[in-house]
This record gives C-alpha cells, structure tokens and sequence, in this order.
C-alpha cells in the first residue's frame, strides 16, 4: 500500500470575503475550490490553511505532516508572519513541495527562496491567454495537449525577475499582445518548488479543468524524494576527521565550541 | 580610455580589533589587506568599508558608485542592520558584482541572495588545503596553475547548503579527509555572485599571492555588464497594450491603480 | 501493484575476458558484477546486454523495454557502433534513465549527451578515495553516511569538461590529493543521467555494499517519469494555427511540406 | 588599445543563389547582409565563410583566429563535414563564442553541442513576431526597449528540443498564437554560445536594425574570456602525486601509457 501524499493548501482568504465578485465566484473561498481541484485525485490528502487562522493555519504539526503545500496570496502578502515564513522555508529546504499560485510571485516565501524580486508586468483586462506546453514528457504537463486556453485571465508579462529556472514547463501567449515563463521550476535544498502563473481573483480560473490538472500533476511531482535533511553546520572535531592529522597554529574556537551565525 | 573599476571591501573588523592572533596578521585590518591584495592591480579603484561606520559604510552613495562589493564577516553576521543587506541585495540584482569570502557562506546577504541555509561543516585545526582548478580557462582561475595551497586553514565540508551553482571553479582537498566545492559562481537579476572559501582570520591566508590572484581575478570577473535595471512591476494599461484588445470581465485594481506586494 | 523498474546493464566485456586480473575479480563479466547488485532491490528487473552481441545488446525491442540503462566501457569505446549511440540517445531524450560508470565518461554516449569532451586527470596506484555526500536528502545518497571509502581505487581529478551539473551528489578525496566532482545529475529531453565516478576493473569495486547501494539508489532515481515524448518538428499549417491569420510574403515550402533537416 | 574582436559568419549559401526571392532579398547572400550588420560596429572584425569554400571557409587558421562564429544554415544541414563540425565544436569548448540563427537550430554543431534534438514546431505564413525582454540588464538586449517586432517572419513554437539554458534572453509572441524561448544562452567549455531565432530567408529579416543590434550585442557578450583551455586528459604519474603516495594493487596501465578513448 503507497502511502498517501498530504497536500495543504494555503489562501490568503481576504478578497474572498470582501469582495464580491471573488466571492461569487468561490464562495467558500479560493483555497476551498483549489483543494477541491486536488480532491479529484484520491492519492491525495488535501487540507486547508488560512491566513486569519492562528500561526496562519501552519504550525510546526500541521507541516510536519505536509508533503506539499500550495501558495495563494495577494493584497495581504505584508501580514504574513516572518516566523511563519521562516518555517515554510525550513521545510521546503528538508525536502516539503511548494507550488506558488499566480500573484503568489510576490509572497515572502517565494521571494524568500528564489533571492530576488520577482516581479513582472501586468494587466487586469480579463484577456486570453493560452499556455503551451515546453516538454510534451514533463510529469506536470501529463494529460495536457500541446497547449490550453483560459478565456479570461489578468496578464503577467517579462520581465520576470527570477532566477533561472531549473525547467521552463509552461509558456503563456497573451491576446493583448505578451509572453511570459508561466510555469517554472527550481529545487532549493532537497525541496521541489513549482510557479503556476494562472489564478487572478476575479475569474473562475481554478474551476478549470485544465488548470486543476496541472496543479495535481505538480502536487504529484513535488512529493518528497529522499530524506528529510536538517542542516546544523556541525564542527568535525580534529580527533574524529577521516584522516589523521595534528592540530596545528593559532585557534579562535575552543574545543567544541558552535561557530557564529 | 577604459574607465576603472570601483571594488568596495568591506569588512566586519570585529576580531581584527579583539583578537591577538587576528590583529598580528592583519594589524590595519582583514579588510585593508585584502584591499591591498586587489591594489595590485592598477586598474581596480579600492576603498573600504566597515561594521562600525554609519550604515556599516554602505550608503547609498558608496554603492551607486561601487561596481564590486567583497564581503566578510564572522562573529557579528547579526548585527548587520536588515535595511543595508536590502540595499545591497537591490544593488546586486541590478548589475554590481559580490564576492563572499569564507565565513561570509553565513552573511545575511548570501543567504538572502541564494535563498538557502548556506551552512556546511567546519574544523579549526590548521591543516592543508589543496584547490584545484575545474575550468583552466575560467577567467577567475587565470594565472593559477592546476592547484594551490594554502598551508594553514580551517577546513570547511560538504555538504554545503546552496543552489546548485552557475559553475564550480574550484574544488578543496583538506588534510583532514574533506572535500568541498570552494569556489562557485552564481547570477541573481543581472549580478553576478562569486563564493570564494578561504580566508580564516587566525591564518594569514589573504597575504598569500594566489589568494589574492583569484580575489583580483573575480573582481574583474564580477564587474557588472549590460544596464542597471531598476525593477518596479510595472502595470500596463489596456489602452497601451500591444495588441489592440478590450478589456472584459470584472477588475479588482481601478485604473492606473498600483499593485499590491 | 507497482510496475517493476526494467533495468539493462550494460557492459564492455573485453578485459573482463582477455586481462586475467580483471577475470578473477569478476569471472562472470563486470556487468554480471553490477547486475547482481541491483538485483539486490527485487523491485528492480535486471538484464545484461555486451559489446560482443548482435546490435550491443541493445535492440529497439531491449531498450523499448528498459526504463534504466547502465553503461561501462573502458578500452573499446571505438567499437560501439554509430546507430547504437543515436538509439540509445533517442530512448534518453525519451525519458529513459541513463547511469554512466566510471571509465564510461569518454563512451560515445555519454560525450554525445554532454556535448563536451568529457576529459579529466588519472592515475592508476591503487589509492584509497573517500566520497562524500553533498545532499544528505537525495534519494541517490540514502543510506550512506556522511561520506564511504574504497580501499583501492583508480584516481580520477579535475578538470572534469562537463557541463555544470544540475547538481553534485558526491565529491571525491583521493589520497594522492585529488578532488573530483564524482556523482553528477543531468537531465536531457525528459531523460535523467546520473554520473558515478568509481569502478575500476582491476579492483573489486563493484562487489563493495556501498557502491552497489549507490547504483540501486541512482536506479529508482533515474526512473522515467511523465511520459515518452517522440519529438517530430511538425509544420502547424495556417490554417490550423491557434490565432486565425492570413499568410503573408513570399514562402519557401509547398503546403504539407516536410522541413530541412 | 583595446584589440579588436574578430568574427566570421558562416553562410551556408545555397538559397541565397537558387531562390529567387532569398536572392532579391540578399543579393550578396544572407552571410553579407549579416556581416554588414555587424560592421556597423567599428570594433569587430567580420569575415564570412561558406558552405562550398574548401573545409567550408572554416580551415584551422581561420577558426584559430576567430573569437565569435555566427552560424546561419537551412536546407543543406546535412552537407556539413563532420570533420569541420569536431574542428568548431572543439574550438567552441576552448572559448569561441557560437552565435545560431534561426534554422541554425537543426545544424550539427548546435545538435553536437546541445546533445538534444533540437526540434520545435513551424509555420511559413510571413506573420508578427514580437520579441520580449525577459532581462532589460543583460548585455544582449542593450538598445532594445521593453520588445521590438518584425512584420513578418516564419513562426517557431514550443516545444523547443534543448538542454535548459543558462538564461533566457527574448521570448517571442506570434500573431498566429504561438510563445518561444527566442534568444537563450548556454555555456560549453570555455565557450559562449546564443541561439537567436529570428532571420528566415523570405523576409528582410537581417535588414532590421533592432535584429541587427542584437546580433552585434550578442557578438561581444560571447567573447572569449579567460584563456584558451585545450583538454587532454593527462595521466598523472604515481610520482607526480600532489601527496606521497606508493602505488596499490594490480594496474591495467604501464607507467607512462596513454588512457584508452
């Protein structure tokens, strides 16, 4: 029996309670319609999280028992906790899957990871946008033909202030004229990391079938491999290093002593 | 006339003050000799800058006019101020070059630019180490020959906690058993990073001819190409979109209304 | 009911037949050796395929049915025929997994995948060599220590003209004071590589537990994921593109013509 | 005085003199309207080279004092001798910069040099191409605002056949509704290389001035830097160990014999 993979998916939860449109749209919120999306697939465990919720649903038990975790955030990127952030961090980097949602680009933890600024151009014109597919064979663009449409999306274009991506697996075509690296992935420490461009608030985009495919697709590629590494930058000491050799000059750290941080 | 390159080396300057052993070596400072080192070569202007000064010596001023930053630090990676790593990882993304030196794999810089723990393992004990060279043509690893050592450091091991790197252009043998990749190359936005392993405080490493060849070497490798692009997400209106398109569906932003981050 | 991994082994089988010192270390052949291995995980299916057979051993109908190849070759790199290589390569490009061992860094294959020449340093005394790991968390490296040794071994040192690894798993220590980049990963088309640095046929290497650990690790690693992609450079004729458009200006090709390869 | 930078474009020529239109278009040949472009720089060096001259224009004198080769080849790919193919690759991995236009995709040396198919999909309709900049800092986009277009050319769509490139530079929009990775970079060796896909031979393409900048762009930016580093894969004698070591175990080489290839 394989064991099942944990998927927790995390929305920001603030445009689906305030605005209207949004809530029409996904009326038990954005994160509940994504989780429904990755309930299609009955390997996995889905759970939710919330911004509103205490340690904003992810404390250390509930990740602990995440193998990947989807990241949707937008007007509240600022009130995510710094603590929390450094938590996440700490798991993708033992090995936890992030998936980052759309204007998820510029939430601290994606920023966090990739070391830049990770910002683009946009527009909110509700425009088509068609993504094709780079690498037919990709395990995240399984079921998915050579390309797929969303009839109405906001646009993202270049520049997109990322480090170079491990694999470009998506590029979206734009009616109003753009082009943009719309799914990307890098791996950070023995974490895989996935940007899904699609998901602006105020279309039905993660009712699509298309789009809930690709993100079980990359749920399932994300999944842990290997062990769980926590790094600690151990002192070897002289008495126990693979070779033999003889202390020798001037020291700066007793025996035993932690390095600085 | 080509115009010169501007380094800025900065320099924690904590334990060259504090510490017997340190202030023999390096009586005017770590900092000033490896400024020196890089003096060597008339075409690098150098000046220096330390923790104690107003804005750890990095103003504005000082890096709009610095083309390639040196960093080391040790004991007081913490008391760099939050707000100056922001402006040096602004100034790296558009274009200037950074060199990490040795214990500087745990500055708030590297790990914000590279987005992992950065840590490895270490022992003070004085041995050997050997670097060889991966790339005889890399223009960092110009005027050395297969390898160099270096009689006296501290030793550092993988694993090393970083993205995988752009290049590795030297690998370490240590006395002690170790192998580890010791200097590597990065690109964030338009910066390019380049991490450089020795240089412990209680040996006099950075008087070493070699050691100083690489620092000089990478500096001009470093030296920023292309423009200084200031990134700020631009929105593009859908009256200024390239294709002729009319916007449909509902909107969250107003017109002209900035993002949110 | 997981489907079980088909792994091909391949082997050279020239000294393992004429160099008596080869053959009383591995009397039924190398690959035998390292078949034997992996048939240690009995969720592997392994088979052997040599030099010396119709087609290497590698028949459309073999690798059709492989979803990992491993390569050694030494002396007789020349003799693998042309038409081979392009099969081998199309099934990687596919997503077949690909284990290159030892000696097998100037096999055809493996310098037709990497595109350069894949050269480095060597020596033959017998020294010990100690791999370290540089991703405790990689599924390559579970179940080994920080680092393993073998007693007596082949050196291989830097320059190693590769392209930059998508990541470095292991590096090696050797005691005549070499360090080399010994377990490298690369991904072509949709088809992983795995690199692993020893195996030199007169010592009993590959009877070594770790060793043999490492080559059933880096198996399940290189297992094809996705789907097999047969690329075809297809025309897209007008009147099937995505966008409806007029063709405009001169043209070189009749309609439904095929392209220039 | 800084030395002038020397670059031969490479023609494959056949089109130019059998078609009528490519004639009108480029009544020198498309290898002269490409070199007039990069002539406009005062400080390269241009000479051409073409498929019918002996050793195809690319005799050893030549390549050894060509620092960037542009590579522009359509319908005779096949022609190419592999003998000059093995002469470029090799002087590709010592550090000449490979500029690969268009239709250059399917040539050898890119193949040779990528290990990929390098296939993608393609319409011949004379439809809109826009360029987008994906890094406004990069060298090869200097002078090139947020995009430029061309009014008509061959459409190239995903999914493009190679390796993950270092960065990419220029992703394109097509009227017919197509995205592609245009303009990406790749190190091999010491050597630079650039694939820029505009410049089929029924359109004025290498007229333009913006596809000309870039190609003058691209020609510094793949300068060789560093020195010129020719492999071959010494031994190194027990002897010559950087430790002392005595040699172990039974050898397949005598002292002093060259490895096998």
């Amino acid at each position: 029996m394989t064991q099942k993979l944990r998927v927790t998916v995390w929305g920001e939860n603030v445009h689906d309670k305030k605005n209207e449109t949004v809530a029409q749209i996904y009326p038990k919120g954005m994160h509940e319609c994504i989780a429904e999306g990755l309930r299609e697939d009955a390997s996995l465990v889905v759970r939710t999280a919330t911004l509103d919720q205490p340690e904003h649903g992810l404390t250390e038990a509930v990740l602990d028992q995440t193998d990947v975790l989807t990241w949707w955030g937008h007007c509240a990127h600022g009130k995510v906790d710094d603590a929390i952030v450094d938590r996440v961090q700490a798991r993708v980097l033992q090995g936890m899957g992030l998936i980052v949602l759309h204007s998820g680009h510029y939430s601290k933890i994606f920023k966090r990871l990739l070391g830049t600024t990770c910002s683009l151009t946009w527009r909110e014109a509700g425009e088509k946008e068609r993504l094709w597919v780079c690498n037919p064979g990709h395990p995240i663009a399984q079921g998915i033909d050579r390309y797929f449409e969303i009839p109405n999306e906001e646009m993202y274009g270049e520049p997109f202030a990322i480090p170079n991506p491990d694999e470009v697996v998506f590029l979206s075509w734009f009616a109003g004229g753009e082009a943009f690296r719309s799914g990307a992935t890098w791996k950070r420490g023995n974490g895989k990391i996935f940007y899904f461009r699609p998901g602006h608030e105020t279309y039905p985009t993660y009712h699509q079938k298309e789009v809930r495919l690709v993100i079980r697709n990359a749920a399932r590629w994300a999944a842990p491999e290997g062990s769980r590494w926590i790094d600690t930058c151990p002192n070897v000491p002289v008495e126990k290093a693979a070779e033999k050799i003889v202390a020798q000059g001037p020291t700066l750290h007793k025996a035993g002593e932690a390095g600085y941080r």
